[in-house]
């Protein structure tokens, strides 16, 4: 028997995206982000969502550009960290001790002591309503080369963290349950 | 050391999204889609991009309207399936045997047998390159009434699953790491 629970923005898994931009000063600065994932393969594209009120959207406007990091369960804490506390009131690199580089293909930064980061340019702005959307075109993805196993993602060795929203509590990623495009065959 | 990867669609944690529609014929349709997320909170939207060859894509264009259905683990076979074959071929309930029921607020239908169905109406279409993205408003978000707990969803009992990009594989979710908005105060 299935329950109403009305109109919410209940969806597992989200993802908890760190976005880095550099503001109108030139400083680094990050977010965290739920609200997004790819949105298109061709060209390859993420989509993230952000409140106007954020420093970081007046930073996405001005410099069409940002990065996308994605923390691993050790950098987890300044990941929700950096979704609690405006870059306009903080140096939220000076705070946790990380480093800002500055992206090879766009105008961002992106975190290096982060495992996977991807350098995004903005080729859409989408007006949705309480958060706009910006649509950034994939320009590089970058990985420690410690956690690739023959040129691809380790995903047991980079253990990416899941968002639950309404729950508000971050999760693992678990076991293998099998491979896609393969285990429905024969259905 | 970071390794670049070039532009690719590397982005963990992914969605495993079962989209639900009617034809125009008003049959009920399927397919299983990990491009998209939560993109707006008030008013609460999703979005998800399809390429335009889907029979999905003509459904919803014509309906404007789609669901959101999240499989369980024990749903992953069938959601696998459904991600393999075009409705245009197949009546991909009558394969799998699931049962699909009229939504409450949208005109499309959702599936009985998933544990968490989102309702969405399309209030924007965005055209970015080899997908299109629906950005559909949530009516209503129904869940099995066993698998809550005070009300919310207990992601133990839901057990939703992860597509893992350019890996090609499903995942559980795995342990509690920590609350959200919690765990980086202090930092």
């Amino acid at each position: 028997m299935k329950k109403s629970l009305g109109p919410k923005t209940i969806l597992y898994p989200a993802p908890v995206m760190v976005i880095g931009t550099y503001d109108d000063s030139g400083k680094a600065n990050v977010m965290t982000a739920s609200w997004g994932g790819i949105c298109c393969s061709t060209p390859p594209c993420i989509a993230v969502s952000l409140r106007k009120a954020t420093h970081s959207f007046g930073c996405i406007t001005e410099r069409q550009a940002f990065t996308v990091n994605i923390p691993s369960e050790s950098n987890l804490v300044a990941a929700d960290y950096f979704g609690m506390v405006s870059g306009k009131a903080e140096d939220k690199f000076k705070a946790t001790g990380l480093t800002p580089v500055k992206s090879d293909h766009v105008d961002a930064p992106y975190i290096k002591e982060f495992p996977l980061v991807i350098e995004c340019k903005v080729i859409k702005t989408v007006e949705i309503g309480l958060h706009t959307q910006f649509i950034g075109e994939i320009m590089d993805v970058k990985m420690d080369e410690s956690l690739l196993h023959d040129g691809r993602p380790d995903i047991e060795k980079l253990k990416p963290v899941i968002f639950a929203p309404e729950l508000r509590t971050y999760f693992s990623v678990g076991r293998e349950l099998g491979k896609a495009f393969s285990m429905g065959k024969g259905k």
